[in-house]
């Protein structure tokens, strides 16, 4: 019954002009508005027909405006808005006054604001706040800005994240359920005061990069010039040598994997330090400190810059061998080796074959595992990860690198830290310095893996908290996932 | 009663007031409701209210249950249980015991189990049995539970796998729906007794990987031990050296490239079999034993592993040069030769270059390969290849890797197999036993590729059987995709 | 109405039946229509349910036609083409004809043809076109048919792109809604002549990687032989030296990174001379000729086998130290140097140590700004950055990566060039042959970054032009984004 109902439905003329193809009981469906028929806009309605929607576009001149997807309607502006309540604004800002003498039409209607600026700062005040000023009466939500009409038509919208903002919950809400059923994410911002936040977004350049990228080149700098005063001035003002060449690969090779280390360590510093903040507060319920927060945030970046100079460091240790300055010292080696017409055959230290063996061991399992940390950390390898099996390797594993890679730098100076000859000018090697931190993160991870101070954070946690709160508040958190 | 109450408020103005921008013809949107106001329940109603819903909490304190994502509406459970047909339980199992009291209100409707334990076997019945068990008269859904609150607060949805469970296939199919809205994916794992499975998912550690893990660790432990056997104790006991030091890198880049090499024809030996089994039985249509299904499931870990072993071996080989052992043995090597004041030339061995060089061109490029092959195995670039594109590369490109470092290995020991140094203590070196499996899967898929075999298996693969069954079933194979 | 009476409906008990949890005001979903019961029918049909669509399989035998999806219903053809209005044709080609007999039941229905072939051209006509020839009355639409069962069954369709094509745009818009809801992104093809370059697709290998794979060859073959002539070739004419030992690594990494230089500058290339051609032209509005735009779409591609190059470049050079010549040849050298008994030191040019010392960094930091071009090629990694980001590293890092790598050819050859010895048989080395694109590229850049050639091509891509065009097109440009 329900079938034949709503093919006769299907039957009639008008229905059929609108949606010839709705089955059976398929309602009309909705019916939304786009205002410019540039290359976002015509992408835009594309998306929007595909999704199920019908589109009417609004245009000044609704009879040459160009190619517009199939299946969509082109009317004067004023005719458009009517048509509809949630409207698109694919315009330039510096285009926006049209819109002040539509305003008596735009009465209660949904403005989306898509539009971006060429630069930060370009404007005193945000686009969507200036719309929201010409049309008082309408709703304006800012969002969906981030994508390109590039993206729009080649479809790669799946789960891509969008933001919006703006002060009417309803509208947001709408334009939410039609982000979704196209393909986004959305995350909602806030009021329409964050529409200038959403408008530097697509005008972002690696913001959460830049923390981890200074560490690192700041870094970089003190160790390059640490050890260019201690190495190749030292030797030149005390031993009278020119050793500069070393500059360009042993210098850098020995800053790079000391940077590596500190900035791996500097990863997993702000857990530990979170841990023992949450033991102090014993509570988990209070936010931590705003340079913490944003600490914890751009750890994925540290660690993957601290990868890359790791990787530095493994392409420049292959290369040593191939070097002019090393072939030349082996050969002097044995060119002096022989002048000297030693009689005792050429002695083989058995410590020295295991300690350097194992030096080399402790880096190539840590680079492996540090490799390994990167790769899931590409998203679409961590995605396929379960929670359980994301921190098992960030955690364990990472810490187990960190481990690893600080062995390393102990092995390198295990028969040297009591040499006088190590300490030039009475300061310590690079290395040493740069055992530092990740001794100190490593000895802070022991003491929290400590049975007694483990079961109280873990507890804690779990949402328990030292000074029990007020009763209801209790029950609430444990009752709930 | 229910809908119909439910409807008719939404016709009421203030109803109106929540949804003012429903478009032309736009049905009032389902109603769903949630249990709980954690964490969980709270980036679900999130979700659900951005794809389309209206949603309802059930609380036992609606006026003090803390933020709730805007739009969405808190009553008692009661009341929250009435107005919904679809009941999202967000709450701790501990915590199941009211849901009893309500039994009466939740006559008829579909709960959804989203919980989780901490650990594997806490509870003798599943959670979900558990439930049903409390409420006999609602049909209980078991599912999404692999979703984690932070996911669903991030939008990581898009494409993600969920399982679902329950003896009520309307159930399922109305929670698939809501599911598939939300940009999931669903999985249908058959009745509630299969709850205790999906329970355990979010537990998992590594599943698949296994297997795999386990073979390698094993290979790797076998191989270890055969070649410090044959390598360090040999010579200690034979002739009274101490080579220990060569356990840390001689020793395991013997073991690496070895169990690499027959890890990778086990990803390659399961399909051969296939190949053979369904020669044999003339028919595609009966299932593989358990034991090869579940090989060549854990195929990709399989060659992960090998990959990484490999790539150790790859490292652990450029390290060589830079080797206190390996320069001693360069300076003692040209020492000797000034020694003995040979007045002969410096003899250089044409064969022995291109040997060794061949070695090495053959490693090089099935590393190549190999990298090439893991890089296809990465869920974003295997997705962007056709079907003919991932089998070409994981099949014929998978074959020829082999061949290529099955040939590495054979180069290796081409001058050595006939000299009776060779095999000390009577034993084979390590490198000939790693050559068998991988010849074995060779010399059978070649077999494979004999055309009359070939022709015969590819008819077997579109559907054609040796012993013709009944006409009925041969027509519809034959006509259908 | 429509909505009234569809509401009204869900009411009637029967109709219950069919969806007893439809919840409060949702529609009675849309009914579509399987033939074929086969592998890729019953996968569609589970997603088609699971994405809230009533599905009903056509079949010969209703009765015996095996597992199908729970919740779909099965009926014999006719039957099921009069219920719905969308028929999905799941069944091979060469089955076509009985859907002749069905023709004047498909009078006015969309048909979804999903076929593929086993091979190309293996038919005069398309599938599509058959079917529409068959069923004259129908409208026949193209596509989906780059989806596997396998992918149905394993949820693998977020974003996945799929095509369509079809004479009808209402049926192409009815098919392309309801595979958006499945997930999926659709691409409109143009008109049922299509047909054949959509069932061409699935049979697709790697087409974009053609050309690229197809220069490099080339060039590889080129170059190969050029340097077999230069190097092992004139040794033994001049010299009568036998170096074919050379061939396999010596000649290999001069081939591979020559190749690999020549790669990257061509990826750069076609942006340029695009720049030159704007300028030229004045204006962003006119289409590049076909061989300018087939070049520009495989950049990507050909950068990647330039990365591939480069990464075997880099482990031929790793390798280096461990070859029998190259050990031989240091031997050879230390006993040459004793056995003439010089007096003098061993010499150590500094000048040589800095020049080969830069050559081997810049062939490192080259090489590792390569390997991060190809990771942000990545689809996972690239998906997450904006557009500026990606245009950041593409463009910005790309340049940089090749005028790296340019100098490090240049360093190559910096004290060699003014030698005659260079010039074997008169023709320049090849390192210099490789050096002329990559020159000409980086010029070419240099002179499109002069402050006055920037801002008129910015001016240009904004969307300026040159020679005004009508009043009406210039502010309809300006007007929209």
């Amino acid at each position: 019954m329900t079938v034949t109902s709503g093919m006769s439905e299907e039957m009639k003329p008008e229905s059929i002009s609108l949606c010839p193809l709705g089955a059976a009981a398929a309602p009309v469906p909705e019916l939304l508005c786009i205002f410019g028929t540039g290359d976002l806009g015509r992408s835009l309605g594309l998306r929007l027909l595909q999704s199920g929607y019908r589109v009417v576009y609004g245009s000044r001149r609704p009879h040459s405006c160009g190619p517009l997807p199939q299946g969509a309607q082109v009317m004067s502006h004023t005719a458009a808005a009517q048509s509809a309540s949630l409207i698109f604004i694919c315009v330039h800002r510096e285009h926006y006054e049209f819109l002040e003498t539509l305003a008596s039409h735009l009465e209660g209607k949904v403005l989306v604001d898509l539009s971006n600026n060429l630069k930060k700062g370009m404007y005193p005040e945000a686009n969507a706040a200036y719309l929201q000023r010409l049309v008082p009466g309408a709703t304006v939500v800012k969002g969906l800005n981030t994508l390109s009409a590039w993206a729009l038509q080649n479809g790669l919208l799946a789960g891509k994240q969008v933001y919006l903002c703006g002060n009417s919950a309803e509208a947001k809400q709408a334009v939410a359920v039609m982000a979704t059923k196209l393909g986004l994410t959305v995350l909602d911002k806030g009021t329409l005061s964050a529409a200038r936040e959403l408008e530097d977004f697509p005008l972002r350049l690696f913001e959460e990069w830049r923390l981890p990228l200074r560490v690192a080149i700041g870094l970089i700098a003190f160790f390059f010039f640490y050890l260019l005063i201690r190495d190749v001035i030292y030797a030149y003002v005390e031993q009278g040598k020119d050793i500069s060449f070393r500059i360009m690969i042993s210098l850098a090779n020995k800053v790079f994997p000391i940077v590596s280390l500190i900035m791996l360590s500097l990863c997993y510093l702000p857990g530990v330090i979170a841990a023992f903040l949450q033991l102090y507060r014993g509570t988990k319920y209070r936010r931590f400190p705003d340079w913490l927060d944003r600490w914890m945030l751009c750890r994925k970046q540290m660690g993957l810059v601290a990868l890359g100079l790791a990787f530095l460091h493994a392409i420049y240790t292959f290369i040593i061998p191939i070097r002019y300055a090393v072939r030349h010292k082996l050969i002097s080696l044995v060119v002096d080796e022989m002048k000297n017409n030693k009689t005792t055959p050429f002695y083989f230290d058995n410590t020295e074959a295991w300690g350097t063996d194992s030096f080399y061991v402790l880096g190539i399992l840590g680079f492996f595992l540090y490799v390994l940390l990167g790769l899931t950390s590409l998203p679409s390898v961590g995605g396929t990860l379960s929670w359980r099996e994301f921190s098992f390797i960030q955690s364990k594993l990472g810490h187990l690198t960190l481990c690893i890679c600080t062995s390393h730098g102990y092995i390198y100076g295990w028969n040297k830290f009591l040499r006088p000859s190590t300490y030039k000018w009475y300061t310590p090697p690079g290395y040493m310095l740069c055992l530092i931190v990740p001794s100190v993160v490593l000895v802070l991870k022991v003491v929290l893996l400590l049975p007694c101070v483990d079961r109280t954070l873990t507890r804690i946690r779990q949402g328990w908290e030292r000074t029990q709160p007020s009763e209801e508040m209790g029950v609430t958190k444990a009752t709930n996932l």
